[in-house]
């Protein structure tokens, strides 16, 4: 028998939530978050910048929780009210902290500027409280803990905020003496080329089991595998996921191409990285996003040469696209697709060059309708992979949905080609 | 002196929202919706599929708003518990209404299936309640009236709820006695190149107005400041912001660059477009970024030439980046941006290069820490613009930033080429 784990509570600050301006993604990265700690989150607030407000919602909470977690509020204007509120709920008085002042100012004159004196604010604490260190911006968070409960307050962006929760926030509950006793694991398998029907038909022995519980999910980026497992401690639980994983990957074999947060431009890295082989790119309609997709990895300078983005269709030529393919086909074909992968592959000295043409919208081009894309993957060695299809959407989505399509092409081609070994 | 608007509460059902599986995209949706109606959202709660909570979350709205909307709750099955909530909190008892009853039973039969008898949920009412037509699923709303007060029950799939809401809510909202008779309209300026804490400064005067309320707020391409005014009409809420808007554009100066949904990119592409001048750029710790951004605006090709990515340090020098300056000062400096500023000008025939070269992290480089960024715009007609800054974040959150950076020079840069027009 498990003991009964922490109640949480998520607040968001800011009127700007209310007002539909923003998503308030904070919450639902803390929703996600917190299951593996064994927390149980049982309410998500979001209110406005207005003290008697903000101070009654956090009131209620501390009332009825055992962790209260606020994002937003602590910024240096005078909407942000996220202290007072904490130090009115606590009937404690705010004041500076020496040392957070000093670290304020050091934080302005590193970047050759001087602290604006409204941001004295963020220097502030409560005799409960004590300062959570936010290297990404100037507002630190407040860890606030008063009879047997807590209270922690995180900013607003969340850059800041997912490194504070996961560096700071976390370490620190896992230390708390309320700590829960539970913790749930949870592992997930990515798969690419295979329909959800399939997958569920293969592991089908496997989904009877309840702990870990098997779910299967279809996703943008191809059918997920969510392997959840509850136990005393999380080592005990990987222990419950470890081998029926390991079946799973036996069954689904090369349809596997990663794991949890694991990107497919991350696999391919680790792929090209392990194989000392180096990727080059050439883009028209998605304007560079695909080499920054790849460059998104840390490490990617080991593998990745560089990119070229021809959007006038000049470029192309002017790069070595034979201007008789284009005359023949079309800037917006197979064929120009391949011509760019080979030019990628050759121009930048790389093993693999890819290329990507086609309209991006909302206008046609040479006749053919928004959403038409070519996507084509040369390593001189073996048959040149090339994709194309048509599917109508925004033009951001377009882009996104072609450079999904690449990077699929460039893991099929390393599959393929053992040669690259 | 106006009417006291009409306290509205957003309450969204659904164990799934707590866990972070899907975003609460309703609650945006209403938020962005009241304003217009000229009422006023206090509050938004998220709360899990337990008959308690729930009850609890609903019978606070009842005591504090004029107004409560729920979304979510609303299906057949066993933890569908929004209509028993709200008959807990009203003490009124649910019972089946032979209309409703005769619709459900129908709406399966026209698809050649029997009602699950548990659907019989869905045609339950209690005495304040009529029901709201939902012609996209078999869940209708609740409309409930009780002592000037309304709660509004609508189900959770978005494109049932909205269609609701569009079509059936908002008419009712209008007649209904209590309806608001003033409306809220938001006009946001956009700045660049000053923080949030000295804007709050210079125009902190204009803070103090109430009508129209001044915010705040920073975001990624700078910080932003939301006017929002009340009236009676559009016209009129227009008018009030007129003479504020104008002081803050003359206070800001330059600073502002767009307002509303305008983003940079096409800002300066406008810029572009209507002077003929053309654009081109080079990147490496950006990685193609900001090529992406530019690319983002429909019809950019009429001024964006192309694009290199120099991830690998030795493309810098192919494409024509002086050895002498890198082995100077090293690839990540500002003498390098100006180079590749230069290079991507001249070899893609452009009038306006853009340069970025930095450290996106999280190792460092050449001893040059993680977010040190240089970015570099060249005319070669006016001096070249130069922009040199260190900030750690996250990896893609310091390309993000060097794009945004970037745009803003370019943006300076089109201010003071007169040269150009």
């Amino acid at each position: 028998m498990l003991p009964s784990p922490m109640k949480a509570e998520v607040i968001s600050v800011g009127t700007e939530l209310l007002l539909g301006e923003i998503l308030d993604t904070n919450a639902r990265y803390l929703g996600a978050q917190l299951p593996a700690l064994g927390i149980d989150l049982y309410y998500i607030s979001k209110v406005g910048d207005n003290l008697g407000r903000l101070s009654e919602v956090i009131d209620r909470a501390w009332g009825r929780s055992d962790l209260v977690i606020t994002t937003g509020g602590l910024g240096p204007t005078e909407d942000d009210l996220t202290r007072e509120a904490i130090g009115r709920v606590m009937d404690e008085e705010l004041q500076p902290d020496p040392d957070l002042e000093r670290q304020l100012r050091d934080f302005f004159e590193k970047r050759g500027a001087t602290m604006p004196e409204r941001n004295i604010k963020q220097a502030m604490l409560i005799s409960s409280s004590s300062s959570i260190p936010n290297p990404r911006g100037t507002a630190p968070g407040w860890w606030v803990e008063r009879d047997n409960r807590l209270i922690v307050a995180m900013p607003g962006p969340p850059v800041e905020m997912e490194r504070m929760w996961d560096k700071e926030v976390v370490p620190r509950l896992q230390r708390h003496p309320g700590a829960p006793q539970s913790v749930l694991v949870t592992r997930t398998l990515k798969t690419a080329g295979i329909g959800e029907g399939h997958v569920d038909e293969f592991v089908s022995p496997l989904l009877k089991g309840t702990n870990p519980s098997i779910g299967v999910y279809a996703r943008a980026d191809g059918v997920q595998l969510r392997l959840a497992a509850k136990a005393r401690t999380e080592e005990e639980a990987r222990q419950l996921i470890e081998p029926v994983e390991a079946e799973m990957r036996q069954i689904l074999g090369a349809f596997v191409w990663g794991a949890d947060d694991e990107t497919m431009e991350y696999a391919i890295g680790e792929q090209l990285r392990s194989r000392g082989l180096t990727l080059a790119t050439m883009e028209s309609c998605t304007g560079g996003l695909l080499a920054s997709v790849i460059t998104n990895v840390p490490g990617s300078s080991a593998y990745f040469r560089g990119g070229l983005v021809s959007y006038a269709t000049e470029m192309k030529t002017e790069w070595g696209v034979g201007a008789d393919v284009i005359a023949e086909h079309g800037a917006v074909s197979a064929e120009t697709a391949q011509a760019m992968a080979r030019v990628a592959r050759e121009r930048l000295g790389a093993d693999i060059g890819v290329g990507i043409t086609g309209v991006a919208g909302p206008d046609s081009q040479e006749e053919k309708p928004p959403g038409t894309v070519h996507v084509a993957v040369d390593t001189g060695m073996i048959e040149p992979q090339t994709l194309s299809y048509q599917f109508a959407q925004s033009r951001e989505a377009v882009k996104r949905r072609a450079v999904a399509t690449a990077l699929t092409l460039v893991r099929r081609t390393l599959l393929d080609w053992e040669g690259g070994a």
